[in-house]
């Protein structure tokens, strides 16, 4: 640092791809201080640091980081602003890596720090790798091509649909998300944890022509030409990450790039810029028939898996005392009954198995420091998902080991009755996720109860399990719900240090039976995607109002008939009595 | 026209304080195209003239209007962008009177119309009024103070209050809106129908001096004794509305105005401008304990009158043979009741009295020409409110003239499902109209319906009747709601040419008994003022659920309770009738 003349730096939590999951040589943050969240950023100044993460970390990072080296902060505004303010003098100079925040990044510290004199200074080594000395390699998985009778549709197809959303633009489109790339170019990878994704950008020229920046080796020639074959008529090199610049600053008409996800190195290389969101998130996000029918295959088998498992643990919780059980081996466990499926690839998130108060921590992630064994009378919340080749699951069902108390059952059963009150929306064109939210919560709000995370997040087929732009929240978001979409309904509640409810199951945006009026068109809603059942013994039918009993009844049945035939006797038994009617 | 070298003029339908209801003089719109709507604009070439009105006012331009003068055109873009490329040439010069647009609009058709040249040419005088000879001369009514006993709020501890906020910016603040200054200086008038304010600018400079722009004499001494004797240490003066600019251009400091209610005009006589949404507005939207105990007695009398009013229309409805009604008559002995009323002044806003199809018109106002003569086995729909100097009320019934068919009742049980919902919600501190909108619609989406309105609007105290900025929508709004706030809640079903359903009462954000878990503090709801029933015979109890029904009864046995005593023997078993168990 006082080499380059900083008074302080910043080490955040993300890599040069600015997504959820990082490869491990980019787990800067977690090397430095221990933390290993998803979202974090340090800021270590001659004689203090500092580490800002936000409410879902607050006890994670104290239980994670030396806080007598690290003050732990709240990264939500004031608390950054405060933070920096605090530790720097009058002109400080804040050195970070422009290839880990992204260009509205450094507009957003610009704005907010206009009235104090600050330098932002980037910097064109990352200090951290410096001293990193056993730093990992980076990720170098080959990339594998997305079989049409997964991807629905052919590369050549996407990008002249693409195309023809630019064509007014006439510019060129820098594509910096790899969900976007696999997306457009039906590409998978492995470099990172849960999204199989490559880490990779791409610049789609107007005459078409795809420029991937990977190592080349990392693209063999066999998925090279099964692209080709998808794109008649289309060319696509890939050159070395190395080129970006050079490639970008040759570049005569403009470019298009999401500032939001485009780190702010690339500023420089770009200069004809054309800010805007990107075009391929609203294609993506509406998946084709083909991608539904494997989404539904999908989960058919992971329901499959969720319900060998939770047969199971019914049994072994009756037999805690000879075989013990814990989070974690109950989350092998579910891994295990997963990976007996076919076409399961790998998880699609770190499991959540939070057993009694570890379920009210949201993002709680056992560890064989914190793993609880479990005992009888408490509630495990299992949140868990599977990357399958033709889909994407994630699931959250919430049982009692032993007979539960009359509380639990009570929160469990609002939490249920905003979950279907949600499912069951019927709502017309152009209706925004945060329009429907207050349905999940309405029951708990009249009891004084809520729960402090969104309703819905998208979710992609074989790729990320927190997807965009849709979502269901109380905050307004930008796209309206639009048939094709998939989204996780998912309301919760948590009682601090005694347990954590959380019910969730994938939704599919589609067109009703029910006409609207004027326009003829069909009205919208949910189709479950999860096909797993609630948990009877938590569900007191005196506070359901006939109307609720009966979707419960008929989802159940639906349970039953789909997937009673993919058991053994043993399962398929305990299914027919956790789907018996209420 | 040609003198001022114009291609074109714009006439709309507003004057120089943009408020919902404008004196006569400002009908200008009326004068020239005979549309007398609430909002719109004509826009004249040399050859050929356009009308510009929403959605709300499709049909009723074509009834007012000469249509081979005047080509109605939707004003919403891209209608009002299409038309003005239209008839206009290539750097074609469109006049308008800059006191009759907000800096807002101007700034807004900059943006808009950046893209192909046109000159925007601020008038000196406006060219209407120059042929209009038998122009009504401008508004002259004295301005009436408003007892502290109504208002519950002195000037001093206003102003005081409105300083605070202002304090930071070290401007003073422009009034442009004439409810503004009503509600800060405890003043009232009669400038235009509906609304009792007197139309006049204020500027509170920094240490707290008001300069009311109003001709002296319309400000009687003694009410500037009764403000001042509220203000001790104020300091108030009249100064005659033309001194207006110099007053303005004099202020040395900076001044806040708000541009969406500032007319552009004023833009030339700001030097430092400070733009931001009027501080007042906030602060007027939570009424004080004084304002809510004078709208619940004017409720409280408002349904007395009201129920005597639906008393006597059964009996009417029954005897039409005889006595026919029509629209105009029902609307006439609607205003006969509330006249009986103590406090009271004049109506809140044009009746709606909408027979048979003319209900499913949203803004209809029956007129000689259309007045309906009401004929058994239709709707009807009242739509009516009072100003009386406690409060503001606003109301929507609608009833059976004669026995109602099944279809109508069913769409009245769904729009009654939607308002109850919306009626019973709790929720926590922070959330927006805009998050329960969905609330009141979902019945209705339910069976592919819906209404074309919003769900909410503001109401003031002795002030608007469409007050802001609470309000519910689909739309997400800028505040939150907060207890104290006053809104309607009226959702709606409307099937064209045969009949409109519409169930509106106002209701005060209130604090309910349930306390929020982990903050303590209380949930939020909606407190009914509006004190009359719902109509039983358009209820269709097999459609409701018990909680319903409860929520149905309750409400009837509380009106019952507060207001049999209030009525005659005849009116009360009629009340009693309308307000037995479900």
């Amino acid at each position: 640092m006082a080499d380059h003349g900083l008074d302080a730096l910043l080490i955040p939590r993300s890599d040069d791809f600015q997504g959820e999951n990082v490869p491990e040589n980019a787990e800067r943050l977690a090397w430095l201080t221990g933390f290993d969240g998803s979202v974090g950023m340090a800021l270590v100044t001659r004689d203090q640091a500092m580490i800002f993460v936000d409410g879902r970390y607050h006890l994670q990072v104290k239980q994670q980081v030396d806080t007598v080296l690290f003050t732990p902060c709240d990264s939500k505004d004031p608390g950054w602003q405060e933070g920096v303010k605090q530790c720097l003098p009058q002109g400080g100079r804040i050195g970070y890596d422009p290839w880990l925040h992204t260009l509205d990044w450094l507009d957003r510290q610009q704005r907010i720090f206009k009235d104090i004199p600050l330098e932002w200074v980037p910097l064109d080594r990352n200090i951290i790798d410096l001293a990193w000395h056993d730093r990992p390699s980076p990720p170098d998985q080959p990339a594998m091509f997305y079989p049409l009778c997964f991807a629905g549709k052919t590369v050549g197809d996407k990008i002249s649909v693409l195309r023809g959303r630019l064509a007014q633009t006439g510019a060129a489109l820098l594509i910096t998300q790899p969900e976007h790339l696999a997306w457009l170019l039906n590409l998978r990878g492995g470099d990172v944890p849960y999204t199989p994704v490559m880490l990779a950008r791409a610049l789609l020229a107007p005459d078409g022509t795809i420029t991937v920046f990977a190592d080349p080796h990392r693209v063999p020639d066999q998925v090279l030409v099964d692209i080709a074959a998808q794109y008649p008529g289309g060319n696509i090199v890939v050159s070395p990450p190395e080129t970006l610049a050079s490639i970008l600053t040759a570049v005569t008409g403009g470019i298009c790039y999401d500032p939001a996800r485009t780190p702010a190195m690339m500023g420089c290389f770009i200069k004809q810029p054309l800010p805007l969101p990107s075009p391929i998130e609203s294609l993506k996000a509406v998946q084709n028939p083909i991608e539904l029918r494997g989404m539904k295959a999908a989960h058919c088998r992971d329901a499959v898996a969720m319900i060998r498992f939770l047969s199971w643990l019914d049994r072994a919780a009756q037999n805690l005392d000879n075989e013990p059980q814990s989070e974690i081996s109950v989350a092998e466990k579910l891994l295990w009954f997963r990976q007996q499926q076919e076409n399961f690839v790998q998880p699609s998130f770190a499991t959540i198995a939070g057993f009694a108060g570890h379920g009210a921590i949201v993002h709680y992630r056992a560890t064989p420091a914190t793993d609880s064994r479990l005992t009888t009378g408490e509630l495990l919340l299992i949140d868990s998902g599977g990357q399958y080749w033709d889909g994407t699951t994630d699931i959250t069902r919430t049982v009692p080991i032993g007979p539960p108390t009359p509380t639990m059952a009570y929160h469990y059963t609002l939490v249920l009755r905003g979950h279907i009150a949600l499912g069951e929306a019927v709502f017309p064109p152009g209706t925004m996720g945060s329009q429907l939210d207050v349905l999940a919560r309405l029951p708990l709000w009249q009891n004084g109860l809520d729960y402090d995370h969104g309703t819905g997040h998208g979710v992609g087929c074989f790729l990320g399990v927190h997807d965009g732009p849709q979502r269901i929240s109380k905050a307004a978001g930008s796209v309206s719900l639009e048939p094709g979409m998939v989204l996780s309904n998912e309301p919760g509640y948590y009682l601090a240090d005694h347990f954590g409810i959380r019910i969730e199951n994938l939704v599919i945006v589609s067109e009703t039976p029910v006409l609207h009026e004027t326009s003829g068109q069909s009205m919208f809603g949910f189709e479950n995607l999860t096909l797993v059942p609630y948990c009877r013994d938590l569900i007191l039918p005196s506070f359901l109002c006939e109307r609720e009993k009966r979707v419960i009844n008929h989802y159940h049945t639906t349970i039953f008939d789909q997937i009673a035939d993919l058991l053994d006797e043993q399962d398929r038994q305990w299914l027919e009595r956790a789907t018996a009617p209420i």
